[in-house]
């Protein structure tokens, strides 16, 4: 029996991991350890850590890995903690495999922890092309995996074009695609109660991040997007930012605005668990921001949605996507359209919904070579 | 005037840094803040930060980033432990460029924090293939960094299909073929003189390094080598091993023997200054073990050299490299068609000398663009 | 010339060195350097470094230590970070004696740092009572200090009691008191103005920190003082408390009152400058909550104080300081007893304003005897 | 059930510690977590940790946390990063109690740990005067601790008069005292066959610790006790010292005699097991050095020991030890007059056998308090 460890470092890897999760638990041949590092643990992020257990995951261990301080030294030294941290976890548990998902600083860590120390790594959502520092990391992760498990086409022939060898890289799909096909549907006025949406109006959700390569620029950025909903007279929902370089900004200029009185129509949360998200989606009028959501979840519910600055830029992306500069009134424009459009067909770009079962499968059953990697060219 | 920090973390990186220190030193648009890490402070690695400031280098600051334990999991942790005090280092710089050159442990550390702290960083020698956890360390170091500088044509090539822009990638050759040229060359009588060996005999010099994906079996391996050389009887110098997952083991394989009364001939240091090194290499009848400088310095130098195992696996090589496995017998012929070829012509493969200059005119001059990176495909 | 590096930590360890700093830039016998950690590089807890520096310190280095969470694990974690980084950061400084001052936990590690590293440490604060876990961080100082300076003669004791030589321990006063000397008088109409208070009301102060062994309760307990000063209806101001486990709950608290319409007559402030302070607690009808400052600067300047629970347990008070539970009845009383009372005589109690220069001459002039330490029975 | 968490850092603590750990499984009521750190998990220092599991007890983590380099910085670094890393575990673990012994580096992290995360200490070995950084150590965990077991009649005095309560203070004798007892004996054949020892002859056993606040003279040191040795002509066993900064220079100096044909009578161990100390011990004709050991299990075993230099200063002492400094000539003659002495009576200084008992009843049974110390005056 193979022991698999997965590191879940937010919510938004949490995301996708969870249909692997449950893929993974319903196998006799693999066992499952799951270790719960960086904003699950921070209440400003909702403390997810407690969301993950309510559903049903017993946590091997957790860690505090971030470093406080709002800035690239801050995050650069979470990077180093959680190396350190995890190398003692990994070698409490003595996994066959590590997992992960994404591109974010936590889940870095536990690439290079897991690759240092001659565990096999295998990687969800790899070959992506996107901006902010998150590519680099990404690539860089690509390099230390020894299974790669991208969502796209696209995402597949990057990944052998940077030397990763073809039998190593499986395209399964994005599991956050089976995800959205679990999660029973909800009608508009169930979801508008839950989230007191007044059912008569079209609602809108916002979600924007900072940029780490921009962070210094993230107060501003925000504004321009809340401004156009503002001056929209909008309501709906949104989320708080991640924690990353800038993100302290963000939340600076929301409560800046609230203490003018404004942002009155949207209500603002830490975290809403995922079973609740896509129904909203489902039912949202227009998805404003950043968040990789939109365009990934997005394009199989086909949510027509705005995507805002560079964060995404050259993510593959489906018809329900329009991109923006930070510009009120591009801003503006842009909602306008995506009002008028209504909802877009649905589009498997991201997935079918069998990524979880299919990545389970491939870590049962592919044969873990030597660790020692090397370029294919 | 840009202001450069380079890293060093060992005795083989700085070999490689020293012409590019020199070529920084001499203009008058760069300025130098050298910090010293790693090994470089450990006196059972020869203390060679005392031989750096011997050197004439003013050292900015050093940082113990070692974690004793010789095995995977303290070379992880050590990566860790590295990104979180060069974080505080590069912070106290501020530095345009942070430069680096290989692809050790020590360093990755260092091309993680500057990447992640979005400073624009500089690699010497990406690109090349090899074996060991090393290659992993190299690529993704690639993926992180903004100016490459790779010391061959076929590294150039790799660098670029790796997705990098072809415009930031720049073919200067090694930087220690400068360094070869530029020190004195010496008698062998001298060299011999210098280190107490019979002139009237040939020589050998033994440099063994464990492979970290093999460490376990690194006292077996190098046991194979010292006893190809004990049973031919030669005399000649050995180095001690890099400080690496495995190198305690090469240690007490190496105590063993001498217990047992055995490499008698064998001088062993910890630490040969490369100005000593070069000319001991000039006269050397075989280079023996697994170090980069037999393939390097020695396609330049024309020196034959017996390569062992996995280490350099793929690395461009001259014809001056024979490689074998772990194997005393097949070692000892491979010593011995060396020994009879003798001295081969010089190889311009890792460059013409120029090195250095070459990369700080690019560090003067380059533009420094935006530190978001993006794949070129 | 001695080299003392001062290491500060947040605002309140850095009101009390102030006085000490400018008397050691005074002398041409001390050379300074400071360095700066914790929360003064935390934007929620104002960014004091920037106060700092606009107070014209030279900073020789900053560090980022304090590992986000709001728990005590997260607290722990930060004095292991914060003794790494300032391991390096001492020895990049080389100083002889390390000095610092009271006894939270991000001085708890620059004292282990120091002792551990053979300086010589020196430290202001020592020996006093209080509570929370700070009592224990503050005698373990106490044991590794080679240089004593209590403020107090009941502190003054207790150093000796604990087992320390009698010729290392200088009862000087607490600078802090010199600094409300230095501070220029402001009448009450400029103070008023200056924030915001009407003039013809009398006005409080509440600072109320967390309780690191009760944080659990830190929520509640700041109700209960917070709903006293809601119910009397009273006008002033509000610190926001120090970055330790608990203080997100105090936080949190604030908030939702704050969002259920309460608190309007209350400012809040994250940081204001002790030359701003004072003239403040000059003209405050009551100073109320768990600060020291109520205790030892307000028994100088006579200030009508409510102690609230344990945290200043056991501290030596004037005849200022009514100590109450965590109940808002009782609060309740006891600010209307300071309110009816008024300001009290000045008591020398925590010095008489010349204990910075006092400092500065052992600093430059004690005989540094052995490191080694013993107990004196 | 309580909860207890024992942590060890070497071989000295664990030896302390084995009495207890007994008992604690021998309890219904107690429920046992084994943390192993330090130098337990180096090749260096004998990679103790195989003795601890093949001894039987389980553990249930294992944490590298020594940063390598001889000297006082890392020394010190490796206090934080146990700090850091002991957090988590404990975590993890969720103790009652953590118990810890003496005065070393690794245990004072566990101390700081504890204390800060609000988890009840207890502290062994406390109350003792001696020497090194270990003095300060050893006090500052007193005035973190809340529950003491010193080993003698005058620790117990000290640690009172430190200002803690006298009913959490419980003298209960030095555990390493039952162990002494029930290690079966061996007559002096049997002992001297299993060392390869000539039993002909008296034989002599050298164990010499580098002092930390005089580590750059540990070399020395030892070289006047290896002459005096040397010089006598002794045969007998020497062990090699622990991690500390100045063991790798006490480690050359030995190798440097070695090179030089000395010592040949001298055998050589990085570590032995107690149960085969402790009858060496019985039957020495002379323990020489600086250890602990031959002053506490020595005064029970009435062996005759000479202690070189400052280590010990002020330990409690029987008539059968003689301290001497560091002198060849002085050495040489303490041996001789130890040597005409032979063995001494038993003296209980240290305990009469049941300490650990003794412990593992107050640790079932005593009122666990409020996490929260004051000084008792």
């Amino acid at each position: 029996m193979r022991k698999v460890c997965v590191v879940s470092g937010n919510r938004s890897d949490y995301a996708r991991l969870k249909a692997v999760l449950n893929a993974i638990q319903e196998r006799q041949d693999l066992e499952l350890d799951l270790i719960v590092i960086g904003s699950h643990l921070l209440p400003d992020f909702g403390t997810t850590i407690e969301q993950i257990r309510s559903d049903g995951y017993s946590v091997f261990a957790t860690s505090r890995t971030i470093i406080e301080g709002e800035d690239p030294a801050s995050m650069t030294k979470s990077i180093g903690l959680g190396v350190m941290e995890l190398t003692t976890l990994f070698d409490t548990v003595s996994p066959n495999i590590v997992l992960i998902s994404g591109d974010r600083f936590e889940i870095f860590s536990a690439a290079i922890a897991a690759a240092a120390m001659n565990l096999h790594l295998a990687h969800l959502q790899g070959g992506e092309v996107s901006g902010t520092f998150d590519e680099s990391i990404r690539h860089s992760i690509t390099k230390m995996a020894h299974l790669h498990f991208p969502a796209t086409v696209g995402a597949r022939e990057r990944i052998v074009r940077l030397g990763e060898m073809p039998e190593n890289v499986h395209l399964v799909g994005c599991p956050s695609i089976d995800l959205v096909d679990s999660i029973p549907e909800a009608d508009r006025e169930t979801v508008c109660h839950r989230y007191d949406l007044d059912p008569s109006e079209p609602y809108v959700i916002v979600i924007q991040h900072p940029v780490t390569t921009e962070f210094r620029e993230a107060g501003n950025q925000v504004l321009e997007t809340l401004e156009a909903v503002e001056e929209m007279g909008l309501s709906g929902l949104m989320l708080y930012p991640n924690v990353d370089a800038g993100s302290e900004r963000i939340v600076r200029t929301i409560r800046g605005m609230e203490e003018a009185g404004k942002l009155r129509r949207l209500h603002k949360y830490k975290h809403i668990p995922v079973e609740e998200f896509v129904p909203l989606m489902r039912h949202a009028a227009v998805f404003i921001g950043n968040s990789s959501a939109a365009i990934r979840e997005g394009s199989y519910l086909g949510s027509p949605a705005v995507d805002i600055g560079t964060r995404q830029n050259r993510r593959e992306r489906g018809a329900n996507v329009l991109n923006v500069a930070h510009d009120r009134n591009l801003i503006r424009e842009a909602i306008e359209l995506q009002m008028d459009h209504g909802a877009y067909p649905s589009d498997p770009l991201y997935g079918n919904g069998q990524a979880g079962h299919g990545v389970a499968e491939i870590l049962a059953t592919a044969e873990l070579g030597p660790v020692q990697k090397t370029l294919s060219y």
